[in-house]
């Protein structure tokens, strides 16, 4: 049933996360609130760490695709596993130095970068800019000119590939709004431009196939597409470059029926498959860069709502309506997102109906999940739903003017605010 | 092909709104920016306070619903309009009343409302507040004799008439997250109750069909059948209550192929509607409360964009990719809403093509809008979304860590910022 080796259920019945009980902590720091068991993303770094070493000696390194959950701490424990971080904006990449993170170990990401950003990247010594486009290219080259700077860049381009995923979160097909398409030369024409650039130095390739894949074969595909595409640069040019960034999108569980496949399984397979790739070509095996965003922030959290009211429509269906919604979590509203919904404060008590979670937005979409089977709750009673670290604080809004909730980390029984709450006077701060 | 007055060419061929050249807009503040003409948020709360006295002179207010654009300056203004507004939690509430905003012409909704906030808006004496179900009036009496005070409440009640609109913003059928059920007789039962709970004076019924209705027949409709209720509850009980809020859900143009209806025919259909429903059940007619706010908000607002690049796959499509995205407007990837959009530097020019409009965040599902017509717009052109003064600034989220836009407000040529843009350390104020 639980989806993250940081939930049990204590004695009183109770979800406990980071040895943390539930109950205790709603009411120590109220609700609506993010939880999120430190333990549980340092494993699934070291995981990642571990699988790349074993699999994959030749190097590479593991970067936390940060738009998944980003705030200071985040950032800290990313860097004390000693992982990089992939940044999307001058946001990320802001609150990533701030948290003191080694800003050569940083990857920066976005279709569509200002000058503005492109130019704090490279003052700041950004380790990878993964520039997107032509126009972004010119612009990267003006900027580290005017400043005297060299930018080492990454070319992203769609290698066409298909990860059978929901269309929003599929992003390695030739139709998207990222890259540079491989298919049309565009992506070598590309890669000719960046060699001869002022400013510019290109030092390999990334693509990001998609989101919440569970198949291996688009990871391994992609993986044997690049190192074709690098075979043929080098044939192309004489550049052997040495770097390729795989990007992210690994599946994680959201209900029981996810079934995950483990890190090392995926690491052993690409490895594998480039090594052959590799011998083929005669080229020589890459530094690889895995992204991954979701899987190590997702499982980790949870949210923790108070019911307010159940509303039973015979013969159509109950509704049982928490404290916070689609401002705090817009994921079923964006892509009707599956989620385990769990009573945290009941946890042994039996099923007695399917119910579904309503938020408390004025709006109908306002919805966390239906058919969620739950014992008798009631008004006052907790709710816990899982696997809600990723996505969710990062795609948080004051819809409604609710105000942001706490998220709170815990680990080894104890917990600490890395998150404050946001209060009714941060709504109206920027008002005039 | 404008959807809105306050919207000109002016001879450099550049858009204006309110008398302001948005390329002039887009270089003082920088884009994104969400631009808002005064004029026309004054001219629509006008609009409907004199369709109201104009057909129904027996009484009622205009209660701008705020959640559709919330910040200090939008309820001065709607303030100084002499209309009342709808807030949909204690944050709504908190901004209004530091506006100044009085609140006894408050309407606090929302399906489940925490003690706390029922707490808030007691003290601060808010006008009604609008119970949505049997435990929040239970909590609202609680609170109401602990403080010693009268909460003054409608009783929120679904009609079950289905508007024919999106399933996210239909809310007045049977199956809803929202209000109390007339069908089965869980609505009379709460307002028996509601006559004898302690704390608690019932002035009257609220409900709301829908959003973005552009047929009036479901509108007439639930007047009749509120107007029946209250017959129903006289007969029933003797209290003849004496206020009627019918919501909003007046639809707008987003494109030139919505046509809505002038609210002065809505008023004068519903009015009539309701006369002779209140003869034919020998009722007094009720002081009625219509609440507005996309039709208020949305056609008043544009948002300006920077174009970053221009990427053209041939045979597929092509995108243009903005400085923005859906942390600024989720409205399309929540409901693929329709939008117009403009290059508001070259609108003299043909279009040349159809571009998908795409944001700038880490997500393929982050379009503004797809099959637009453009003219040869390219890096650095300025484009504007029209109709965006609603759900937008209100629902923005920090995805990808983009800071918010500012919002300025335009009016006789001249510009003011009305909420200022986020700053990067405004994004990690709350980490710790």
């Amino acid at each position: 049933m639980f989806l993250s080796k940081g939930l049990t259920i204590n004695d009183r019945g109770h979800l406990t996360i980071g040895g943390c009980d539930t109950v205790e902590l709603a009411a120590a720091y109220g609700t609506p609130l993010y939880v999120m068991d430190e333990d549980s993303i340092r494993e699934a770094l070291r995981e990642y760490v571990r699988s790349m070493n074993e699999h994959y000696p030749q190097g590479g390194r593991i970067a936390y695709a940060s738009k998944a959950c980003s705030f200071l701490e985040m950032y800290r424990i990313v860097n004390e596993e000693g992982c990089g971080a992939d940044v999307a904006s001058a946001g990320e990449l802001y609150t990533a130095l701030q948290a003191g993170f080694p800003a050569d170990k940083l990857y920066f990401h976005g279709n569509n970068k200002p000058a503005g950003e492109l130019c704090m990247a490279l003052e700041a010594g950004v380790g990878r800019i993964v520039v997107d486009n032509l126009p972004e290219l010119h612009r990267l080259s003006a900027v580290a000119k005017e400043l005297g700077r060299t930018a080492e860049i990454l070319l992203r381009v769609t290698p066409g590939i298909d990860a059978h995923t929901h269309s929003f979160i599929r992003t390695g097909q030739i139709d998207s709004k990222f890259g540079l398409t491989m298919e049309n030369g565009d992506a070598l024409e590309a890669v000719k431009e960046a060699l001869v650039l002022e400013g510019i130095v290109i030092k390999g390739v990334h693509c990001h196939i998609g989101s919440q894949i569970f198949d291996a074969d688009p990871f391994i595909h992609a993986a044997e597409v690049l190192l074709q595409f690098l075979a043929e640069i080098r044939r192309e040019t004489g550049a052997a470059l040495t770097e390729m960034n795989l990007g992210g999108g690994f599946g994680i569980a959201y209900t029981g029926g996810d079934k995950p496949r483990p890190y090392s399984e995926y690491m052993a397979m690409v490895s594998g498959a480039l090594k052959k790739k590799a011998e083929e070509l005669d080229f020589p095996l890459p530094f690889i860069v895995l992204e991954p965003g979701r899987s190590i922030a997702a499982p980790a959290g949870i949210t923790l709502y108070t019911v307010g009211g159940v509303k039973e429509i015979p013969g159509v269906r109950t509704y049982v309506s928490v404290d916070g919604g689609m401002a705090d979590n817009p994921r079923y509203a964006l892509y009707q997102a599956e989620y385990t919904v769990v009573a945290a404060g009941r946890m042994n008590e039996p099923a007695v109906r399917n119910a579904a979670i309503a938020g408390r937005c004025c709006e109908s979409g306002d919805m966390i999940q239906e058919n969620v089977p739950l014992p008798a709750v009631d008004s006052g009673d907790l709710l816990a739903v899982l696997a809600t670290g990723a996505y969710n604080y990062s795609m948080s809004s004051n819809y409604n003017r609710l105000p942001r909730p706490a998220v709170v980390m815990a680990k080894d029984g104890k917990s600490r605010v890395v998150v404050r709450g946001e209060t009714y006077d941060d709504l109206i701060r920027n008002d005039i």
